[in-house]
């Protein structure tokens, strides 16, 4: 906790002197780091560092927790130097941020709510040398090699005390509001999660690192002067910024009638404890990984899920999801040829779900599951259309056969989306309720 | 999308005539639902019931989606007959929600926006015979049989258009800013998810649920006018309600000069997208399963992240936790007597994380896990303490032998706490950066 409000000025009044260094060119020629197109789901990958003579302090390094950003060398460079390709509107937005950025850096003094004068931001403006501020030593994966940085795309600065995964959910949740002009259509965002920031130098670092990148800075700190420090840092910075569970931690705090701990979960207060929950979740990961594919289907009797459909309908990746939500879960295949196993038709029936999905879409993905395994001679019907409309004609009759069974349509459905069915139903079922609903206990 | 406002107004204009019903007492005496002391990774059980006969809508759906609660059977009765239990403090919140409650649904007439004459929310009072509205016939999990249900819980209702994964992760994050009063320390709390709300029938007919129950509402509707009829509902029944996600929105919004499209995730226009990441994602989910607990070292090379650790380190749920968000994981165990797998140390060995655990702590999980598997006679040295420091001495000097492995400490750890921790040092050896940051392109 940090509970001096001039603490907080003070550090606001200052930047650190490395923010005063020269850039230094090292870097310079380097790889760029190729970008991901990817969405939550996806290995993340760094299309943006924030400056060029930084990679000494970013060794690896051992131990618990990973520490971040120390004040030794942070003479970052914004990288606005390239010119901004895509849209015409694209460009009218690169020109507004460079202009609304420019004007931020440029302020001349900032005064603080008790009216003392600040220093400004630094005011170094990057020359077109610095444009290759990403690098990387070698590729997450080979799949998302060859995207190169896009220099206009906007920056979101997702910043924790904690794990982080609140603020990226939600970012990301956010940002399916605006897919109708992300990435393929011309306005490209890309978000740094800066996770376990629990001291107020790193955090007054990256808000400074923000006001240069002209980023958006979306929080979530528990310690209310850490997020007051954010508020007013980014006010006086001319950074945009939002507290993104605020509204939601004082709705509750309002409806229970006790006020927020303001401890971060990372704190040692905090730490300890081994709940029921623990072990049941990591049971249920236990479980469903040991009955994947049809194995040991000896035990479906004590799943309290079980999945059946054809290879590819994404049984697997929806056991595990559910597996995460402490769920047991078994998945059984259709094989046609292969009989079901007896014990399937043997256990509750209610807690059996059908997968099914559009014959030409299974087809695309089986096509691209056989690339990826090098399959070209034998098990070549896999993909082929006859095979898999005949594959999902043989489920539709078993499926038809145990109307019990909802059959989930899984076309065109995120694993959570499909998720979301299953346990909406799964708890229908157990209720009996006019009003489903999916409660827990606090 | 809803465009009318006058059919906002319609709908909070009159309850539905079920509503006007009286309660059936059929389902009086039948078992009470087990509530579950659960957190987010946990199967959630239903404390709580929206009435003792609502059961004949509940029955079993088969199909891609599952409806709702339709206009048939609504006669809800919110269960406030009991008194409430725990401590002073407990009953004097529950007396003050029982007190805004009455308010809220005596309320003689309400007027919305435009100034016409609404009629008030249902306002029948429970009687003592309606407090078993919580029915389950099936219990989803031994372990949580026994534990009854808390009419003094406060209620959170959950409202989402899509998965509704987005609120509840913000909610359960929210929540940890209350462990220090929730459940064991005599303030509990129940949540309750309805997602796929899509119509502003099944909307209305929640919140005065909500009214009813004394609820706060949390909700995250893409469609603004659906918001805003949450927002209108909310108000003339006296019913707190916070939007969890449209400040991020808004934010966004505003930084990258874009309009939210509106348009909920599980619309028709937003379907059918089968991205890289898709394929890439599952295709992580299924090497990471593949590789788990040892298995096919020779593809250790092809892993993003491989994990070191003894057993019950809690690899496993880290490997699949990590595969979720696209990185591809393997892990290998480490085993007194048995010699780690050559590969080991043939990769890259920037990508190998060893995990240390308390032995105390371990020894906990272990002989929990010991009961769990039913080990008594043999392998009775698995949780004893002078095995398990052995093992974790073993581990140690592995560890030290090859600094370059980070050792993760994971005592007291959350899976999504030590998986935010390996992704951070992952993305910092990557980028090199003094700023480490986790990043990703839209």
């Amino acid at each position: 906790m940090i509970n001096s409000n001039s603490m907080i000025s003070a550090k606001l009044a200052s930047p650190p002197p490395s923010l005063l260094l020269p850039p230094s060119p090292r870097l310079q020629g380097r790889r760029l780091a190729p970008s991901c197109l990817s969405d939550a789901g996806m290995p993340p990958q760094s299309p943006a560092c924030p400056g060029p003579d930084q990679e000494s302090s970013g060794v690896a390094r051992s131990g618990a927790k990973a520490p971040a950003a120390g004040s030794s060398s942070s003479s970052s460079s914004p990288s606005r130097s390239s010119p901004p390709r895509g849209s015409a509107q694209l460009n009218r937005w690169s020109r507004a941020r460079a202009h609304r950025s420019g004007r931020r850096l440029e302020w001349p003094t900032i005064r603080d709510r008790s009216g003392a004068s600040k220093a400004p931001p630094p005011t170094r403006q990057p020359s077109s040398g610095e444009a290759a501020t990403a690098v990387v030593e070698d590729d997450i994966d080979d799949g998302v090699l060859g995207i190169g940085r896009d220099e206009s795309a906007k920056s979101i600065y997702m910043v924790s005390d904690g794990t982080g995964w609140t603020a990226e959910h939600s970012v990301n949740a956010a940002l399916g509001q605006f897919e109708h002009c992300l990435v393929d259509r011309g306005c490209a965002v890309n978000t740094h999660l800066f996770n376990g920031i629990d001291d107020l130098d790193r955090l007054i670092e990256i808000i400074k690192q923000a006001a240069k990148e002209g980023a958006l800075v979306l929080y979530t700190l528990a310690d209310p002067s850490m997020a007051e420090a954010t508020k007013k840092a980014c006010e006086l910075w001319g950074v945009p910024s939002t507290d993104v569970l605020r509204p939601t931690i004082e709705a509750i705090a309002s409806h229970i009638g006790v006020a927020p701990s303001g401890i971060p979960r990372s704190s040692p207060s905090r730490k300890g404890q081994l709940t029921e929950d623990y072990f049941r979740r990591i049971e249920a990961i236990d479980f469903t990984i040991k009955q994947d594919d049809g194995a040991q289907p000896q035990n479906l009797n004590r799943a309290h899920i079980v999945l059946v459909g054809v290879s590819r309908t994404g049984k697997t990746p929806l056991s595990i999801y559910l597996a995460q939500k402490g769920y047991k879960v078994a998945n059984v295949p259709i094989v046609m040829g292969v009989n079901l196993p007896k014990s399937l038709f043997e256990i509750d029936q209610d807690k059996i779900f059908g997968l099914t999905i559009n014959p030409v879409v299974l087809q695309a993905i089986r096509k691209a599951r056989a690339k990826a395994l090098g399959f070209h001679g034998h098990k070549s019907n896999y993909a082929e259309m006859e095979h898999v409309r005949g594959e999902l004609d043989h489920a539709n009759q078993i499926f038809s056969t145990h109307p019990i069974w909802p059959v989930i349509e899984v076309t065109g459905k995120a694993i959570e989306e499909s998720a979301a069915v299953v346990v909406r139903i799964f708890h229908d079922r157990k209720q009996k309720c006019a009003m489903p609903r999916i409660s827990k206990r606090y």
